[in-house]
């Protein structure tokens, strides 16, 4: 399964030329035996490596102690027997086959997982890394700016903010580009408070935690959208402050996407004026889905936004998380004004960052054209309708918002179905995220394998399909009740 | 030179099977030309892609728009003459050769270039993403958390923690490692005051702002250290508040090591008992490299600390950065009863996480081993002694701490010479951080480039070597009046 392995130098390169020891250094003050002793609670030693994995008491969830793959010590004679070789590649086969397995069966995290970037792996042989600002050069020569900025300029055209007007980078994912934009606004007004929907995603109330910030949640519409005449409710006692706005373009759960312009006219007509408001616009899910759909709420700079966001491992799929932050170049100049740790210019979240990412979404946009991802959407918008249909025909409450292609239907009752399909649950609704790679072929698998279940879960009568309607509607309800 | 890459079947996947349209839905309604227009400051159009370009004003730096790559849209008939493919082929090609050059030619990041991840080329077809905490199970199919705890608990033993007392994770960089660090010491003690010296990495004063947090800046000695003097005679007066200290185990600029025995001496000699000061312990750069000192005043969790953090793509290597975050389980099950966003069961500062990082590290580590990385410490230090030498025998101003393998010295004065070396300054002083894939020989090219170009910077008596006392002590300078 492994015969591509290529044998490695790493012994040659350990053992290289031999350098004479300067007068000054003392070599036997290197410690004689690095293996640290593996502690226990008692203070002893213990010898055996796979003790103490059942002990490990984590109150937060399961323990993944009981499955990792311990780090051992190489043996000394481990280089000539090869033995520890053998060992690594066959750890390696098994990972990729069940990567394999689970790739497969996947839909319910919006994430593509079609992609070809063959073409890159020669460049894993470097260690990219693109420090602090996309704009400003570093010493470090090996980095990828050249493909960054190339990608930002393609994000700042899509969303109609001119080129001497933006400023932007790379994230690492879409909670950084809302840890970011949220940092924006607060620095914009450093007495705003922030408002977000409930069905917000969790980073945007991480951040405002992190961030020392006041925090009102506004409800929603049954759709998962921000309810705006609760937003106006809680905007009026709060006029004396600026607001902060982080608007979803899909939420988490039910795709939903806020109204931005009903947003900004709430705003308008509670009386707060363009420069007392910060909107943050959290596209992780759909930024770049929505600027292709004609009856959407545009996203564009053109409208008194300060940032908007993008995953870029979601819709344009990539091996690893990474996002696209974009704001206004206005504000990045007045933080650099202002912020003590601009002196250091680096106004992203992270300092170094990924360079190989950049690389991967320039090759992607490269190839597919703001019209190759129009057709793309497209083809997701209607599997996600032929989805939903069939759930529909089949007797399963089931809800599509208008400009998603997140189907949430009824939590299956196996816990093992679920997690063969990788479904996202909350409560009684699970989902599923209709992504590039999901074919009407994989649909039809699922489905018929879930109407399959469905039929056992339910045939002695005992329990009945749950009841959805507080979720979704009860127009998308059912239940015994709402069918 | 890209004979290997692969032709793509991206065209196949586009014009995949037709579903039918159902019945609700409108195809027309899409936006029939996606192609955004390029907007102008006067509201016009331009069609020119290469216009634009020169304008962008940009205050933080210089402009990388001029050698941006353009991301441009494939004209209809790309698939069929390949041209598109065959550009995309040659910028590869290029960028893949530069990438070599600059490769070779590097000194002044702590980055170990060597490394050979060849076995692992087969993964990067997966999209592998660790989403929130390490120890909870997602029902994301496609991750590696058995690596990622694997790495974690090799840290743990390292830095002598148990595995049921330890909580981490696999960050995407030490400035994560940073933010998490001193958010957790935020959250034990919600009015603790920052302390950090005055070369500690900038991240830390970017987290205290971010995080609203009192910081007080500490002076620094010659070498680069923590003076706890002036530590002690800023924490006498704030004794009513907790104290949150970054002890940095060697610092961005001159390697130094604070003397964490010291700084918990000194708090302990001002009436802070245990329960009243939380260490974070910075060990981006020497984390890894200092338990293998003897000499090095010992990173442990027998003593009174909070978190280590230490990045992964600096002595381990690693195409991407990242880094690993240790601390004491009671602190994040402390957070886990009181943060309102750990509801989510995500103690991570970023949500999703690159699932290729924790098997790059665990791949290293099991080939490595604790007695290799001993190995390639003893290597770093020799290399670091013998450049310091022969730059001292050339006249040349330089200094090496004790524990550190990162030489400052005089800055070059040809900035070229610094960009062709890609040398970090700061100041008067430039520095190589000699990593394992620094040879004698890449030094020697360095030193003899160095001191014949310096013989034609200093030859006509004009200018002098610059005076560095004032940054490493007069006794490392070598300056006219200081030699």
């Amino acid at each position: 399964m492994v015969g591509s392995i290529e044998v490695d130098v790493m012994s040659d390169k350990l053992n290289g030329k031999v350098v004479p020891l300067p007068e000054e250094f003392d070599p036997i003050a290197m410690i004689s035996d690095p293996l640290p002793p593996q502690v226990v609670e008692n203070g002893g030693i213990v010898d055996d490596e796979a003790e103490d994995k059942q002990n490990r008491e984590i109150v937060l969830g399961k323990n993944v102690h009981t499955m990792c793959l311990a780090v051992t010590e190489p043996d000394a004679d481990d280089e000539v027997t090869g033995e520890r070789e053998a060992y690594m590649a066959s750890v390696l086969a098994r990972y990729r086959r069940s990567l394999i397995e689970r790739t497969k069966h996947h839909l319910g995290y919006p994430y593509n997982l079609d992609f070809d970037y063959g073409a890159l792996a020669q460049l894993q042989h470097f260690s990219i890394n693109n420090l602090g600002d996309p704009f400003i050069e570093s010493n470090y020569g090996v980095h990828s700016r050249q493909f960054e900025v190339g990608v930002l300029d393609w994000f700042a055209r899509l969303w109609e903010l001119e080129k001497n007007e933006y400023w932007g980078y790379i994230t690492n994912c879409g909670t950084e580009g809302n840890l970011h934009g949220i940092l924006v606004g607060r620095e914009v007004f450093p007495d705003g408070i922030l408002y977000a929907s409930r069905e917000s995603h969790y980073s945007v109330f991480k951040a405002a935690r992190m961030y020392r910030m006041e925090c009102i949640k506004v409800e929603t519409l049954a759709s998962g959208e921000i309810d705006c005449t609760d937003f106006k409710a809680k905007l009026l006692p709060n006029k004396d402050k600026p607001s902060i706005v982080n608007v979803n373009i899909g939420t988490t759960v039910k795709g939903a996407v806020d109204d931005l312009d009903l947003v900004i006219k709430t705003l308008e007509d509670t009386g707060f004026t363009h420069d007392r408001f910060y909107i943050h616009c959290d596209g992780a899910l759909f930024g770049l889905m929505i600027p292709f759909v004609k009856r959407a709420p545009k996203v564009t700079f053109k409208k008194p936004i300060g940032s908007v966001s993008v995953s870029g491992h979601k819709f344009v799929g990539c091996p690893m998380p990474c996002g696209v932050q974009i704001t206004r170049l206005e504000h990045i100049n007045a933080l650099s004004r202002n912020v003590e740790y601009l002196a250091s210019r680096d106004a992203t979240i992270m300092g170094s960052r990924n360079g190989h990412a950049p690389i991967f979404l320039w090759y992607t946009l490269n190839r597919k054209g703001y019209r190759g991802f129009q057709k793309e959407v497209q083809k997701c918008l209607r599997n996600a309708h032929y989805l939903k249909d069939r759930l529909r025909s089949a007797g399963i409450g089931a809800m599509l918002n208008e400009l998603s292609s997140t189907v949430v239907f009824e939590r299956p009752q196996d816990e093992e179905f679920v997690r063969r399909w990788q479904l996202a649950c909350q409560g009684s609704i699970a989902h599923v995220v209709v992504m590039p790679n999901i074919t009407v072929e994989k649909l039809d698998d699922f489905l018929n394998e879930l109407i399959g279940k469905r039929s056992t879960w339910f045939q002695d009568g005992k329990s009945q399909p749950p009841c959805i309607a507080a979720d979704v509607g009860k127009e998308n309800c059912a239940c015994v009740m709402h069918k």
